[in-house]
């Protein structure tokens, strides 16, 4: 497959071949496409006799950690300024805030993505917002560079590609996504391990708090909006963490005749929220409305603010959207 | 691809080219591989000029109706003896009970399925209990004719095979899956529409089902299983039908630690109950001793009594599996 990026393509693989340390570098709140695409490329790096990490500022989310072998650190084992800093799906630079300093410390940086608006804020990027997952461009990358893709690699490739496109189901997947899963099936992984792992490994307090967030779903403007909130009572209720709530968003969405899902989650000292779409509404505009951003069909913000405001904030910005389609129709 | 089986696939293609009249058969209470199989062949062969129909004998769930273009009759319009009969996805004779005669009319008859067990009930039997859908080998069989696929095949087809491995997720997925469904990308069909009819497409009554039978859950064998049931009058609360209740044992399943999961349907004449495993439980083998059948990971099975007693025979039958397993162990 020759690609319009073949170019950076070539010059990311003599960068890693040219670099002794590599730090990798993700976004905070790691999905399965942060960790996963991370992963695969530390356990290849470490295959060529490299010293590669992943440095992290927040925890591993449980049903991912069955990828982690041993790559992460807190804090950096590698010299100050390693040869190389690499930065996965990460759409801007305040999605890894804590650790910005450490990817500048590198001797040359690299920035792999697939967000809308990407500020290129490597030395060498590589953003492709029609790429279905990061994971497929390392997947893409590993491929070019004529580097094994083993049975670890696989899974962790797999996981990104699978947990990015919801399990292949999202607009955003596409013909090489599906190839490069057909691909992945020969190295040797445990594709139901992947699978069974990342989707059917859920705490009971999970189910628990997925269940009642759905149970107090409202719908907006005539069912075209359903809207959810977590707070911090609900936590405390069911026992549940705020990284277990990733999934009821989409359940909002799932909805017949709901156009536009939107999660409000709060959190100790600020306010998250999650926005998803069906068919046509840009709720990463939405989100930039609000001080965030995303794709198309899935976005987020933060808020610092309390819940109550937050709240009165994004419904009277979906109630906006709503009126401007219906002029817009 | 060279299949064991490429002999009888040339019979079937030779046998559906020669005829004129073709009845399609699926299973009662169709999922997505009965029905996106059925409708890609008799759109396959109304594109061919033959006169083809899918012969139903009840309704064709809410979330596949976008797959129908009039293939459907419920009194059949063909002949009295079609050329051909083709049931699709059927492990057995009584999965089709009400339309067994009207199969067994046709000159020829041709029963192509992946089910377990599958007694080979047709006059040209392809019976493939690897495949991990129906659909594949309606896609291999339609490639090994030379015939086109369109996007109104593909969709159907695109459907079958999603459906049936839980979008790929499920231990049946195999590269030969993934592969045709990217070729299928192919076919101009719209895939978003697909996973957005289908999965995102439930209506509200469904959500208030799900969420209440997935809170009444209880753990048994120490949360090595989970079950619960749909009551008739949970449907009346919620105003849920039972086809709706199609994803709630995939749900118990879903959480950590369970192997085993069951729910239980109440209906007004009988008893059914859906099983699914995660990683090593035959489940197939658990529904064939309550009378039923199925794949290894999912099965079901119908019982002739009331709630009370099937509940009974299954909790007997969970907990005999784990006093069983934990002795192999």
């Amino acid at each position: 497959m020759e690609r319009k990026n073949s170019n950076v393509m070539k010059e990311i693989v003599s960068a890693l071949n040219g670099a002794d340390t590599v730090r990798i570098i993700t976004h905070a709140s790691m999905d399965g496409d942060a960790f996963g695409s991370s992963a695969a490329l530390c356990h290849i790096l470490r295959g060529l006799g490299k010293r590669a990490e992943i440095l992290l500022e927040d925890e591993i989310p449980g049903n991912l950690r069955f990828l982690d072998r041993n790559y992460c650190v807190r804090e950096s084992g590698l010299p100050e300024e390693p040869d190389l800093c690499v930065a996965l799906d990460c759409g801007a630079l305040y999605r890894f805030e804590k650790r910005v300093e450490s990817y500048q410390k590198g001797r040359n940086t690299i920035n792999i993505d697939h967000h809308e608006g990407n500020p290129c804020f490597g030395a060498l990027n590589w953003v492709e917002p029609d790429a279905p997952a990061t994971g497929l461009l390392v997947f893409l990358l590993i491929r070019a560079a004529g580097w094994e893709i083993d049975a670890e690699c696989g899974e962790a490739l797999y996981a990104a590609l699978a947990t990015d496109t919801g399990n292949f189901q999202y607009e955003s997947t596409n013909k090489e996504c599906l190839l490069a899963a057909a691909e992945l099936c020969d190295s040797g992984m445990d594709r139901v391990k992947v699978a069974t792992e990342i989707y059917q490994n859920c705490r009971p307090e999970q189910i628990a708090i997925e269940a009642i967030a759905v149970e107090r779903m409202e719908y907006l403007c005539g069912g075209w909006a359903s809207l959810s909130c977590v707070t911090q009572e609900m936590l405390r209720e069911t026992g549940a963490l705020m990284s277990e709530t990733e999934r009821i968003v989409e359940r909002l969405r799932g909805v017949r005749g709901v156009e536009l899902a939107v999660l409000i989650k709060e959190e100790p000292d600020r306010v998250k929220c999650s926005l998803r779409s069906k068919h046509y509404v840009d709720v990463a505009a939405i989100a930039a409305s609000l001080g965030g951003g995303g794709h198309k069909r899935a976005a987020g913000c933060t808020m610092r603010c309390g819940l109550e405001e937050a709240a009165a904030r994004v419904r009277a910005a979906i109630e906006k959207e709503f009126a401007d389609e219906g002029r817009d129709r």
